[in-house]
């Protein structure tokens, strides 16, 4: 299994994603660019805009390669001389706030020294954040975990629960799912697995995803729940540029800004100070946006 | 001239610029937080929401002390054990699309080790750049700034290009303006005339930003430019969120987020790669948005 032949499944995962995501959306096709990375590699991002169901979202893949830069070297800690990556992220924003923002990564690094390892994850941003329908995309996650390590749902949850926070909000950008990176054969899983558990996330997103699309997207919307989903976006947006690590990886060693930053929704509000009134619903997703929430045996 | 002398200076000129602010807005009144920091000090935060002309901005002063926290040792080499530090922060963002936003920030830092500094600046982000605005604006900023030394705004004028630049969009915020951090007796002015400068900068803030808002806030605004302010925002945030160290160093080191954050607009969009028309007045203003462009001779 070699890094070609896993760029090129990566490669067929984003167009199955997006044949999928065309269907579900009913209305838009995506549109593509393909692109070059002058240092090596490139990639092919697809978007999609104004659909029946999705307002904005990019499916990226890439296959970059290279040498090592001191950027990396120094925030990446990395030992080699040339690196390959590969992989596939996705972030959609859907038009009603009764349907949750949602992202996912699948992605092979591999250095020259012999070193590789795998990353990825699902997370879910709902607008409002409703305890059964939270359950129901941990449990599905859960379920493809538990076949390939029984451990493997909780490890990668807590990581999720960890990585998707905002310490300047003292909340998580949502209900979580799951999170790991550099993922070798010391995680008792071999190579094959390990590709085969990427593959199989991917292929599972869509159904994930409109699973939960199905349960709101027919919901009527008021002008109030539109502003929530604004001011909700506006913690997304917080999260990505202040914290997320691979956006900030990626815009400070020169990647290409609009793959990076595809993951902005297209519109995005903020208001000072705001405080919903208690006992609302806005005020009740405020509350669950904490780590270490049990969604699948439901500690709330 | 101590530092509680000062910090009643600052407080009093916050207390200026909203009064006046109030004026040139016509309809809105600031609404006031005052906050006290657990560590030591605190401060009043004054925000402004749909004025005649304002749509959102923010009036900040702070004043607080304590001990030098680690973080504040590594990110910014200080070498002492008790810290104070005040200052007033602005950040405007007009209605229409035919006002520019602005940013104005004067601040005094000083160590128990007897080291102090004055940092500060203005600077201008317009919707659409129109040169012989721009050249009034920073006019103004030279005419302040040379009454206090002939060198000052070159010096100033470069700092600030250098500071406000958006390196993953290779552009600069806006028109810049004048940027200085670290101000010392070094720099050939005294603690009092650095002190001095800083004041006449905040009361001057008002007539240099109405002078602009007259220019534009009565002309038409289509959707197409509200769109395009829109777009202009979000790259403000970029900014703001990826690169600005004040908002960086404030976020991490536990400042208090919503004054903070006080900066961003009250919307912001996101396209995906938008390439505005050949010779369109967006294409005008993304061709003028970089380093370097004398305003005041105008060498475009």
């Amino acid at each position: 299994m070699n890094k070609e032949f896993i760029a090129n499944e990566m490669k067929a995962l984003q167009a199955r994603i997006c044949e999928r995501l065309e269907g579900v959306d009913g209305i838009a096709r995506f549109i593509e660019d393909e692109w070059v990375r002058e240092e090596g590699g490139g990639g092919r991002t697809r978007i999609i805009r104004n659909g029946g169901l999705l307002e904005k979202g990019g499916v990226a893949f890439s296959a970059v390669h290279g040498p090592v830069s001191d950027v990396m070297k120094k925030q990446l800690g990395l030992n080699g001389n040339e690196f390959f990556a590969t992989g596939v992220s996705i972030v959609l924003h859907p038009h009603s706030p009764h349907v949750p923002i949602i992202h996912m990564n699948v992605r092979y690094f591999e250095l020259d020294s012999g070193t590789f390892w795998f990353g990825g994850g699902i997370d879910l941003t709902p607008h409002y954040i409703i305890p059964s329908q939270a359950k129901m995309f941990h449990e599905g996650l859960k379920k493809i975990c538990d076949k390939y390590n029984l451990e493997l749902y909780e490890k990668f949850k807590i990581w999720a629960d960890d990585y998707f926070f905002i310490p300047h909000r003292n909340e998580t950008r949502g209900i979580g799912g799951i999170f790991f990176d550099h993922q070798t054969e010391e995680s008792g899983l071999s190579k094959e697995e390990l590709f085969h558990f990427c593959i199989e996330l991917g292929d599972n997103f869509v159904n994930l995803y409109n699973q939960q699309a199905e349960l709101g997207r027919n919901l009527p919307v008021t002008a109030e729940e539109l502003e929530w989903r604004n001011i909700r976006r506006g913690r997304y947006v917080e999260f990505n540029l202040v914290h997320d690590r691979g956006t900030k990886f990626g815009l400070f060693s020169g990647g290409r800004t609009e793959s990076i930053l595809m993951s902005l929704p297209a519109t995005a509000n903020w208001e000072y100070n705001l405080q919903p009134e208690k006992e609302s619903r806005e005020a009740k997703t405020l509350s669950l946006l904490q780590k270490g929430v049990n969604w699948v045996e439901g500690n709330l």
